[in-house]
Order: C-alpha cells, then structure tokens, then sequence
C-alpha cells in the first residue's frame, strides 16, 4: 500500500475535496491519497503574494507527510508554490500540477495551450514554462476571467467559461492537447477531452501517476546536490515547527 | 490486463532482451510487456543514418502493435528515433527512452548529466535536449568511447567504463541525477542508483512508467493537429506494408 | 563539369519535373543537374510519417549519386527528411531546401515568412527554424490549407493561394522577404519576387547555388566527428543494399 | 528626506549590520536607510527551503515599511527571496540585491563572474539569471564552499576566499566584471575593485542607488498587471497580520 | 559636483534641448547635464546607416567630454548607435536610453510594450532586447509611423499617437509599463505616467540616474577586457581627431 | 561579367591583398573581383571602436561600388562591421565574411570552432553568433593572443599559431569545421583544410560565393522593410559625400 499526499495549498476545503475527487479517480489500486490542506494560510491563490504564503502550508504539510511515512507528494495549485524548498524537504518525489499538466502535454501533441483563472496569473504560468523548458511548446494561454474560488460557487458559470475557452483554444491555436490552469478545474478534463477530442490535461491526476511511477521505479527526489535536505539551523518564531 | 509494446528499434535480439527485462522489472500488475525489434534494421544505432533505417522498423512495429491491441509503445534507442512519425501512426500513447529519462530527470534534480555510448552520438542527445526544451537542464554529456554493442558482449567492461564515467561525473558536475544514455545499459540503472547514492536513470523503465500513466489517465496522442493520422496515400514497394 | 543531385524525395514524377525545372535555371554553365526521385515511397511528403519514409528513399539516391561520382546532393523536400543521415553518407555536399531557403532569407532581409501548403507541416517548419538557429529571424509562419499535389493538379489553384497569401505576408507580417514552404513551389519564385517586390525564395534553386558553391570552394561534408561514414555494420532486409 | 529600507531577510543582526553598513556607505545625503530584518525566520538563508521562510519575513517587513512611509525597498539576499510577491505588495520600488548587481554588471562589461558561498546556492543565481535575462552575459558562477555565516565569525577566513576566488576569475573567466554572490560581502566590494582593477559589484549598494533613482523618476511598482495589490481575502493563522 | 554628458547623437538641436530639459529635470543636486550633440552627422536617426553615422559622433563627443572631465555619459538615442565603442573610449560609465529605459521597465513589472516612431526601426529595438537580454520581458512593440523630427515639428501630433499608442498598448498587451521609444518623446514620460497610471519610461532620465548610481559606487566602465582602452594605433582623415 | 566588390574594411594594404588573393582564387569564370579598402580609417580592426570607425570606410565604399555597378558586396572583417547599415545602402546583397564564414559552417557540420586573433575580439564573434542564429552551433572559441597586423609581418609566426590552435581544436573541441577569425588569414584555410582533414573556412571565399549565388538566383538585399534606402536627409560635415 503506497501513500500519496496532495497538498491543496490554500485553505478552501472545497477545494481540497474536488482535488481530492480528481486524485482518487486515477489513483491506482495500490494507492492510498491523503488529501490535505494547510490550516493557516490563504483561501486562494491568485498572484506571487499569495504564492509566498502558501509556499509555507506546503511546506509544514510536506513535513507531515514524511512523518507519516507517505511515498510522494503532490502540490496542486497551478503556480507549484514552493515546489523546489518542498524537494529539499522531502525524500519521496515531489511533483507541481503545473509540471505535471505541461510535461504530459508535450509527450501527447507538439504544442498546447493553458486556461486559467485571472490574467494576473499567466505571468507564473509563463515563467515556469521557461523554467521548465516549454516555452516554444506552448502556442498560447487564456484567461477566463473569473477568480479561482469562482470555480467552487457552485453556480457552474466559471466550469462553462472554462468549457468555452478551450473550444475557442482549440479552434483558433493549432494546439493538440490543453492544459487546465488551476487545481479547481481538476473534475472537468475528463469531459472536455471527451466533448473535444483532444487532451484536455488536469495536473491533479497527471501528479499522482507520475509520484507513484518515480515510487515505482525506485526514485526519490535527489538528495545529492542542491536539493539536499535543509541545513540544519534554528528556525525561529512561527517557523519553529518546520524544524 | 494492459499491453504495452517496447521496441528495441535495432535488430539485435540481446539487447531486446536486455531492454525486455528492464521493462518487466518495472511493469505494474496489470501490465503486460510486449518486447519487440524490427525483422530487419541495423544490428546497432550509433548515428544519424541508422537511425532513418532504424525508424522505418519502429513505425512496422507501431502498426504490429496497434494490431495487436496494445494499449501504448516504447521506442527504446537514446536517439528516440522516428517518435513524431510514429506518434501520426499510434492511437495510444508513444514514449522515446531519452524522453522519458529526460523527463524524470528534471523532475528528481534541478541539473543532471548523461552518460552515452559513442562521442558520435553525443549531438543526437544534444539535439534532443533542445527539441524537449531540456538544454539548460543538462549539467554534462559524456560518452564512454565503445560502441553499443560492447554492451552485450558479456565482458563487462563496457558496464564497468559506465559506472566510471557516473563517478566521475557526480564528482565533476554538480548534477543531482544521471541519465544512462542507452537502451542496452538498462539493467545497469538500480545498482548505479544504489551504489552512487543519487537517482541514475535508465529510460526503458521510465517510459513503461510513462505510457502506463498516460493510459490510466485516458490519454493517447492527440489526433488534433499535426500528429494526426498519416494522411491515406500509396506507398510503394518496400513500404506497402506499412499502409 | 560539374554533377549535382538534385533528389525529390517523394515518387511523384511531375514534381521531379518542377524541382528539375527549377534547377536547372540557376544551374551554372559548368553545373549539370541529375533529378531523380525514389522508386518507392510516398507520393507526397506531408507529415512525420511521410518524412520517415521518404529519408529512406533520400538515402538510396544518395549512395547512387555517390556512385555516379556527383559533386553533391540537393534534398529537395521543405521538411529536409533525412538531412543529417544523409550527410553520413555522402562525401560532398548535402544541402536542404529548407535549410537553404531559410539561410538565404537571413542575408537578404532581417525578418523573414514561410508561406507553405498543410497546417499540419508547420511544426516540421518550426523545428527546423530552431535547429537552424533562425527562431527569431521568422516573423510568421502561413499555410494555403490545400495538400501538396494540389500544386501538380493544373488547375493553377494552389499557385493562386500561395500568391495571394503571399501578398497578404508582405503585407501584414513586416518582413523583408518570403521563404516558399514546398518543392512544389520552385517554379513560382521569379515571377512573385517580381511581382511582389521582395525577394520570394525557392530553396531548390537556393540549393543548388550553395552545393556548386561549397563545390567550388573545395568543400564536402566534414568527416570529422558525428557526421563521419556511417559504421560499417550488416543490414538486413529491405536495407542492405544501402551499406 | 526620502527613506529607503533595506531588508536582510534573514534573522543575524551581525548581516544585518554589515548590510546597513554598506547601504549608508553609498545612500545620497538626502536618503536615509532603515535596516531591518524579520523577527522570526532563519539564520541565514542557503537553499529553496531558507528562502521560501524568508520570504514570508521580507513581506512582513515591506509591509511594516510601507507603514512607516518609506519610498522604496530593498531585499538585501542574494537570491532575492519573495521579490515578486514583494512587489505585490509594495507601492514603492522593491530591488533585490542579485537583480541590482547583476544588471549593475551588465551595463559595466560585456561578461560578469558570480562569487558566492555554498555551492548548492549557485542553482538559486542560475535561475535569477535565467530569469533577469542575463544568462548569456555571465561567464561563470564560483563557490567558496563556505556558509554564509562564515562572513560572520570574525576570522576573515571567508573574506580572504572570496578574494582568492575574484583574483582567480579574473584571470581565467574573461570577465570584465565580477559579482559579489551574498548580502554578507557587501562591505568586500570597493576594497576588491580597488585591487583588482576591474568592478567589483555589491548588490546592497547597487540597490539601493536604485531604489533612489526610481523614486527621483517618480516610478514605483507597476500597479497595472500581474503586480497589482494582492486581492483582498481572509490570512488566517500566522499570516493575518500581513492583510 | 559631478557633471554628466547627455550626447544627443544627432544634429537637430531641438532635440537636444528637448533630451537635456528631461535630463535636467531629474538631475540630483549635485549633478550638472552637459548635454551636446555632434557637429556633423544626420538630424534624425532612423536605420541603421543613420546610426553608423551617428556613432562616429558619439565616439567625437565621448572624447570631448572625458578631456572635459566628465563623470560619465550618456547616449540619447534609442538605438544606443556606438555604445560598445563608447564604453572602451570612456573610463566613467556609458549608457544607452534604450538600454537604461528597458532596464527600469523590468525592475517594475514583469512585462513592457514599446512605442517608437518608424516601422523600419522596430528591428533595432528587437536586436537590442535580444542583446540585453530582454527578449522575453518585452510583450510587444509599437510604431506610431511617423519620422522621429515630427517630434520637433510644433504640431504636437506626433506626441498626440505617442498617447493613443501608450492608452492602446495598455489596455492590449497586458504590460505593467511602458517605454517610450525615442530620445525626442522624452519630455511625454511624466504626464503619461499620470495619465495611464502605469509608468512610462523616458530613457534619457533614466539613464542619467544610473550614470549617476554608477559614478556614486565608484564604478567606471571596465578596462579589464573587451572593453579595455583601443590599442593604440594611427587613425587616419576624417578619423584623426579621434585618436 | 558580373563584377563583386571585396571591401577590406581597415586601411592596411597588405591585408587587402591577402583578401584579393582569397577572393579571386575561387571566382567564378564570369567573375571579377575589386577588391578596395577605404582610403581613411583604421589600419586594423580589434575592437568595437575600431569597428565604429571602419563602419564607415565599409559605408564609402558601398556607395562607390554602386556606383561603379558592382553586382554586389563582401565586407571583409569578421566582425562584418557596417553590414546592416551596408545592406540599407545597397542594392546588390551584401555578405560579412563572419556570417559567410558560420552559415558555410553549419552547412558542413553540427558544431564549429572559431580561432581569432585577440582575446578581446572573442565578444564581437559571440555577438555575431548570437545574432545570426548559431550560438548552439558553436563549440568553442580561441584567440592565438596575436594583434591582426602579426599576420601581415612576414615571419608566420602568427600563422604557425594559428595553424597549432586549429590542431588543438580539432582534438579538443569535437567539431567538425573550424572557421578562421580574421580576413587576413584568408589564404591559409586551403592548406589547413588539406593538412587538419577537415573544413577549414575562410570567410571571404566562402562570401564570394554566397554573393555570386544571390546575383545569379536574381536576388538583391530586400528593400520591403527595414533594410529600405536609407531616408534622405542632409548630412553634414565628414559625411557629405555619403548623401
């Protein structure tokens, strides 16, 4: 039995079920999924400030996880707040929804677009397609509009403007696969890709499979070199925990 | 059960087993391992003209594969010959070697290193690199100085010079992971990984890991766009085959 | 007197004519142009897949051309399939008409578009443009969305698209000359360079002038390094008569 | 009299000092500095873990100084942690130390050397290069492999590494210029200019010219875009007082 | 008291009286603006012979001023004609306005447009943002297609599609600032920065602020390396006085 | 008769030999060469001043080639300085032999080395690659430490080490071509090519060429665009004869 945990960080508990719901419904039988979300922190996520703050419930539920001995971690916001402090913490792999979305888009199609939430937060979503190398195969991205918590209103609004977005995406970018932008999104990529005929990619479900492959194969995240565990020095004041 | 189809793109039997075995280590329980090499080929691929002879066997194989009901492929020779091509004529997902160690790679270390055969090959791997959008990633690229086949042929001393140059490059590089640079070092990678105390990756084995997520996730390529079917036409004489 | 290899990879014989055609108006007095095409293989190159099997039908032109004793080898397909394996085996002189189009583009003007003819091919375009290094030098990239053999139909429909959106790139996109994305389209570039007041450029014709200049500079193919004789290794099948 | 703060986002007054030391070395006469530094946090800051903590410390702080009314801000670490999200939340110019020195270097030479501390920080200056833009403008990153605390304990022994290292990358880098790679060498700099005849660049002083001149321009942050005030929404726990 | 020379690298000295009111409008107490321009070149500088001409100029006026006892430079044409060739003829810094205002632009939003004069100077900009790094810091450039002397005509229309241009490119390209792309727009920044609530960036103030950073560091142009003082050698004509 | 003219940016005589020499042994039958240097300058070019002022030289000249009817234009410095504001004055193509040099370069091999002269020089060429699209192309850069003028002082000394930094290269580097930094070692790529058994590329043969092929394919330099006439406008003083 392997334990993954994904790490919804902000602290909308909406949020952290409809990722759970996406995590659960790929999980293979072997895999147990620990959804968790910080106690403190922000309810969405939307811009570096928010980013900074959740970057620190990443990293205290990171240190949970390995002392409950999960195998892996998933972040799943769409900025992977914290994504490289959260690899020094951890043993087990450690995967970003926005890494995961993009690295599957690129072994599916030459070329994908994004739809996210607020055009704020395409700024993140450009900047870590540079840092992960997929820059000249990203055709596009959109915005919606709406804000993150928009998709949890219940109202359905927000779930068909991401619906519209990527028709509008697919007819108009010359992409073959698209990638959701946020983690409350992670319920709609099955439907869209069936409705579109293409890869429509949540990362929530891209994560997991890749944790439990790097589980499966043996890897943790590289403790030679710049990712190595933490130094060890007194952390003081609210941080005293993550010691 | 799951099929998913390795293809040793060169038509040398032990390194089809090499590679076969490698796959089956890592296979899920649902997952069956379906190990192939082309009728007909080069014997090894260690440049740009045996892989255009060696990518016409791959595209056979898919079209086997695809008749045969297989749920996805693994094209394994470091050079990932003929992928796009074969992506046109796959409905499931396809995985290249050097893709899929490159991909884990990234996602273990912020820097890693390649470990290959024959210097010769060292700007297939470096065109890769930027192709994957993976060149600032890559710390090092170092070659052994034999040929692939010195691999297979049971003196392992080709096995030694590897676990050599691996030494030698956690010392130098500063890299957080190593990439095996070679379907026939496939086997070498969990001993590597073990002794050296840092992820050293062989790609067999992460591409099965791949295609089995892409599977369960729903996705194969994208049909949208230019990985499209081929589009029909005759093909003459030696090629028919492949209509 | 000079030999050059003119090799339209695919087995359409009237688009031999048209690259031969072309050919031979800018061939030099000294220069003779041998256009051959492959006895099997794909009547039109439109896709990765196409591309795999044409290169094999360019690797066989060029052992005979090899044996003939010609100077040196046009590839004359837009995607160059086969370029860097063919360059293997060839001791003189292997140029693209992609690569010569493009190359020729960047002397002649700052920026540059590719007017083509399937949407599909466009990211075999924009992978060449980034393996050549000339990314940043395509302002735009068009296509007439009609297939390759519309051009030998002789309905003048195709020819009339690729002026009109030729028209529309010089005047929409701000560049300073227009590169024709097909063999196909050799015989146009005259009259619209005329027409338009740019210069639109063939790569056959392009070709051809560079092969007889690296002739006459006393150049072949650098045998030194990765594009060094394809080692000697027994081919089976459908290939041995390559070795 | 405009006042600029300038933040060490770690928790060692001693830095603290040695960065307030180097800001006033250089502050115009109408300037006065506010050196500040988190109440809770790290030591020192020497990994992706160490910066997402003081990230959270330079918020709180940026926040305080805008209270206080100062023009601009300062983020006195070398990988300038929480820059962005400091932007968010500042009116005024925020310059981190890597940033000024780094362009500082750029407008001075044609290359730059990085010196810095521990060798697993040099990842943390690769992406700020990437980043900033500068990646090709610098000729190569060093590391004394000493801790950043080292600049602290009085023995000089880290002052004179970093002195053997600059005279070293003098000599074989080509560089015409070289980075100081920590808040801590601040005060090393116009020593080290001095005697190597070339610029020696501090970020601390660096920045905070900056920082006046933007404000003497008029300008602060961008409040237009991806910048703009984090949206209002509900910390909770540790993170309210930064609403 | 330190003095700064502004070089005007054309003759029209409206224009040099339009960049020496901007520069002296941000001037610190301390600093006096000499601001000159060269006897005998070209009134408008619009391509890329007008700025091979132009730099011949500011390599005239460097000179002057460093036998004038200047503190440093500045090159008041937004295509920075001569900079490298300044920066080895200068000891005190050298600044380009393009350099100095894209520079700024990234230190205050994560993304900038460009608003210039001529269509056909666009690709100076472009092969500066390349050179500085900031290729992808720039989301799009703009021309208001009129020469750079309709500046200086009186009309104020020129000045009027500055405005519609910046009110355009910000509601448009979703841009956290704006540069203006011409020495002669300098005196626009201030009421655009007021009017659209975004900073819009004039390079000449912001190029005499870091000259002055600079020289208040200490630092001059590196004369390690590439940019060390011309060998000596006999110039000869029209060139002798540059000796 | 088509007549090329090969213009020695600097004033030095000999060398302009040495370039004539170079260019007429691989003229084409139909072709003569003038081969000019300006009639006041800089007797060498090693640095971005020196190239400011030979920009000029290369401007004069241009225009009296045109004037004389040349078919069009070599500048024969590697830094190809002037060139863009040479293509803006002409209307024939205009070739830098740095360019010629890496275009011919790529066209034979993956990657090259480039020897030069002075260490200072190395950044001209760096830039060059960068412009042109080749930085990835490049494997190394070597300077043999000599000023240009050593190559035309009659002890081959200067040549000697040129022609031990190629061997060097060849046997370090892992290219396959070598491209030769400087006009003046125009006549020593035959012999080297011969002796190293690989391309050993001279620019100002390779640029002969190219011009010969632009002409006889009916190309001129594109005046659609940025690369139109230069706009009129009075020059004055030193300049007037450019009008």
């Amino acid at each position: 039995m392997s334990l993954i945990q994904v790490i919804n960080p902000n602290t909308s508990l909406a949020m952290t079920e409809t990722i759970a719901q996406a995590a659960r419904a790929v999980a293979a039988p072997g895999t147990e999924i620990l959804a968790v979300s910080p106690s403190q922190g922000v309810p969405s996520i939307e811009g570096h400030f928010d980013e900074a703050i959740a970057a620190i419930g990443v990293l205290e539920q990171i240190k949970h996880g390995r002392e409950q001995g999960v195998s892996g971690h998933v972040i799943a916001c769409f900025g992977d707040p914290g994504l490289l402090a959260a690899r020094e913490l951890a043993s087990g792999p450690v995967i970003g929804i926005a890494e995961a979305a993009m690295h599957t888009a690129t072994l599916l199609a030459t070329r994908f677009s994004i739809v996210t939430t607020l055009p704020r937060t395409l700024v993140i979503a450009r900047h870590l397609l540079q840092q992960y190398g997929f820059t000249h195969h990203c055709a596009a991205l959109h915005a919606i509009d709406l804000p993150v918590l928009a998709l949890e209103d219940g109202s359905g609004l927000a779930q068909e403007k991401v619906r519209q977005r990527c028709i509008q995406a697919k007819r108009e970018d010359g992409s073959g696969a698209i990638v959701l932008g946020c983690g409350g999104m992670a319920t709609l990529a099955a439907s869209l890709t069936q409705e579109l005929g293409l890869p429509v990619i949540d990362g929530v479900s891209a994560a997991v499979k890749m944790v439990e492959s790097l589980v499966a194969l043996g890897f943790g995240t590289s403790k030679h070199g710049d990712l190595a565990w933490p130094l060890q020095k007194p952390l003081s004041g609210a941080f005293q925990h993550l010691n």
